[in-house]
């Protein structure tokens, strides 16, 4: 019979051909945000289907109202079995500004770097990966005898748009996903040399405003002075987002924060961050947020609100006296604790329209909303997940929060009762959503380890 | 010998072709401001001297080191006649956005609307359409026994950029382009059916400023709350350029600004200006400039700040979770009275720079800076334009000031010590720099009436 090292010989043994399936499925620009690249998603979708099927999966493409889903499953080869569903996503971010890729975004190499080699590619980190480490763990697996444990496969389409076809997709096919337990791969490690559980997840909302003054561009030498400018109208709502202490403005939006319990801030304070190179890599010094907040606090536990775009007017070369009819931004807010989205994104349209003079108007689109996540950090899964861990690392896995949102989590939890495990293998420095996005080849090999140890742990 | 009243006739019966050789410039994508679009500037000048040739001028296109200047002179058919330079620009704004066009902005087409029929084009009516009345009135003298004045002619191809190159190109040229008068036409009528003379334009000063922070962009996610936004430290700038009362914040700002003479405030409030409907035209009610101030001090005779474009982060579809690196915005402040461009400019800058958290920098670029103009509203010119107006129109000519600057004023002042008469046909709602401008067939027919009437007079 089969023993966990030599799975993990095999995966020592395939990691030529783990690469040339990764890289297949990164040549695929499957950007959800961008209608013309819908179809890419639908091929995207196709291909992991075919992936599963050729690891011994039963799978199919599912379709929903926006992309697809993928779904699989497959059973272990003991009785018993514990069942675990594994959740990932395969639909990437944007890729603007194009002319900061030092090579073709859809077009993955490998390239060398502090950590030795990585892969370069729209999506090599986030999240196709990540979710392909799994899938060479469980290609290991079959190559000696079979899965430790009954293995669902869900693979989303839709992460980096807000998600909004997961709910109901849960809720349809609670039958077939609800599983004992969820492993989400879509997070960080502590740093390159130390593996990490993300166990607090903070919540988002995004909403687009546009701001419309005349009905039409007016030239600014023939109106300038008399007509209400909607670019200043803008700016004048998205300086009075923040006090001058750093603090959000919105009336009632710190409610449902909550300080960060005592033994949890005690380990934060044990992983000896440091401010100054999380900052100093990026070409900062001084943390931005509120007075008072150490950093961790400041990505971690506290609310933020940031402007992820804005447009108006001329932006072309040179320059252009347009007094513009319209402009417009996209303003996320990223929620801890209770905070409640719909509450929060009330409370923007509410703070904006306080804020209008006479003749403007704003219109809103809502692009996301979801409630931050905090996990229990001392459960049986925890426990085995950070012991198998620390043997493929050789030291103990952090148990940390994470910035970023990860809607599944909450739908998860709310349509389908199930608790996620959260282990990645992305760094920081990893540029997701930037350009020359990457994912260092040792994530990428001992992560597909982490997941075989992790698999082989849950079914002890 | 051909008399005005023949001059004017054959204007009437050259009415078609007159057309024709508009349309024909207007099919020209002459926009300055964009690159690709130069070598359709060039053509434009072509099209302009192979023109004067053709009205028997010598004529030629003379380079500079931006677009080129198209320069020509004609004699009059009598001795000891007075010397005009003629001005307009070839070069138009950009078309953006290019979706509210009705038909392509560079296929001219005619239109019916309230006035009778109208010329729909970019530059219908800034300034190609004015600059052909002129011509058209010397194409009729032509034909008539010659031009009562020795009429020089520059067409500028920078106008809608700043007229980088017209200083320099004026000092060299002096010899050939200095005249007892020049005559611009780049500015409006009172109303469709009341010429004007414009005796006060606001200067101009264009800022663009680039606000920078982290690196490269960032994911909101991972570093929203402790890396700076440079989105939000831009809004803060911009928010702060206006107080409560919609006056101008930065300091020194109104040094050099004087207020209306007694005489011109008298005859402004005899000009009997709706405001209701100049601002009810764009769909807009209430002033937005200074407090206490009116309308038309608003758009004539006050300074003004607006925020041309902005741009920075993800600005397409969907939503993208970006903490940008850079954020950029164009600032434009028209001058009046003494206000110097210069300390404008530094004042701006000073502004932002004081504004600028730890880690930001501001990056500027200068798009243009000259002061305001107030000419004589008492010279014999004036007396004779108004007069022979006056005669086309059928009611007195309006003595108004102008919200836009025309570099070129105060440039023939200062390089070449020669006044200007400022005479156009444009209306309020050409929508000039905006989608759809039209120029009224009225304006274009009348308007070269106009100038013969004009040429007649200052000859007598």
């Amino acid at each position: 019979m089969a023993t966990l090292d030599d799975v993990l010989s095999t995966i020592d043994a395939n990691q030529g051909g783990a690469l040339d399936r990764l890289f297949s499925l990164l040549a695929i620009p499957s950007i959800s945000a961008i209608p013309a690249h819908f179809p890419d998603c639908d091929r995207a979708a196709d291909r992991l289907a075919d992936e599963l099927r050729d690891l011994g999966f039963e799978a199919s493409r599912q379709d929903t109202p926006g992309r697809p889903m993928v779904v699989g499953s497959a059973k272990a080869k003991t009785r018993d079995a514990p069942h675990v569903l594994f959740y990932g996503h395969y639909d990437v971010q944007p890729v603007d500004p194009l002319d900061l890729w030092t090579t073709p975004p859809f077009e993955p190499r490998l390239a060398d770097g502090p950590n030795g080699q990585r892969i370069v590619a729209r999506g090599a980190c986030d999240d196709k990966g990540q979710l392909m480490t799994f899938l060479e763990a469980c290609r290991a697996f079959r190559q000696n005898g079979g899965l430790p444990c009954n293995v669902s496969v869900l693979f989303e389409g839709e992460e980096e748009t807000g998600s909004p076809s997961l709910p109901a997709f849960l809720a349809k096919n609670a039958k077939t996903l609800k599983a004992d337990l969820a492993l989400v791969c879509d997070t960080t490690m502590w740093d390159a040399k130390t593996p990490a559980i993300t166990t607090m997840l903070r919540g988002l909302v995004i909403e687009e405003v546009v701001i419309n003054g005349a009905n039409r561009d007016l030239h600014s030498g023939l109106y300038g002075g008399a007509a209400i400018n909607p670019i200043r109208v803008l700016a004048r709502v998205l300086a009075d987002l923040h006090d001058a202490d750093g603090a959000i403005a919105l009336p009632g939006f710190y409610d449902g924060v909550e300080e960060l319990p005592e033994e949890v801030a005690e380990q934060w304070r044990g992983l000896d961050f440091d401010d100054v190179a999380f900052l100093g890599e990026v070409g900062l010094s001084v943390p931005a947020g509120e007075k008072g907040r150490s950093t961790l606090e400041m990505i971690w536990s506290r609310p933020t609100c940031d402007v992820n775009g804005i447009v108006g007017g001329y932006t072309g070369e040179g320059a252009k006296t347009v007094l513009p009819a319209k402009a417009s931004a996209k303003v996320s807010f990223r929620l801890v604790g209770k905070q409640n989205p719909e509450r929060v994104a009330q409370a923007f349209r509410a703070f904006v329209k306080a804020r209008l003079p006479a003749d403007v108007t704003a219109a809103f689109i809502a692009h996301a909303g979801s409630p931050a996540i905090a996990l229990s950090t001392r459960g049986e899964a925890v426990r085995r997940a950070r012991r198998a861990l620390e043997a493929e690392w050789g030291r103990p896995a952090a148990i940390i929060g994470a910035g970023g949102s990860i809607p599944v989590v909450g739908a998860f939890k709310r349509e389908l009762n199930m608790d996620s495990l959260m282990v990645g293998f992305g760094l920081a420095d990893d540029a997701i959503h930037s350009p020359n996005e990457k994912y260092e080849r040792s994530s990428f090999h001992k992560g597909a380890r982490s997941w075989a140890r992790i698999l082989a742990a849950l079914a002890t």
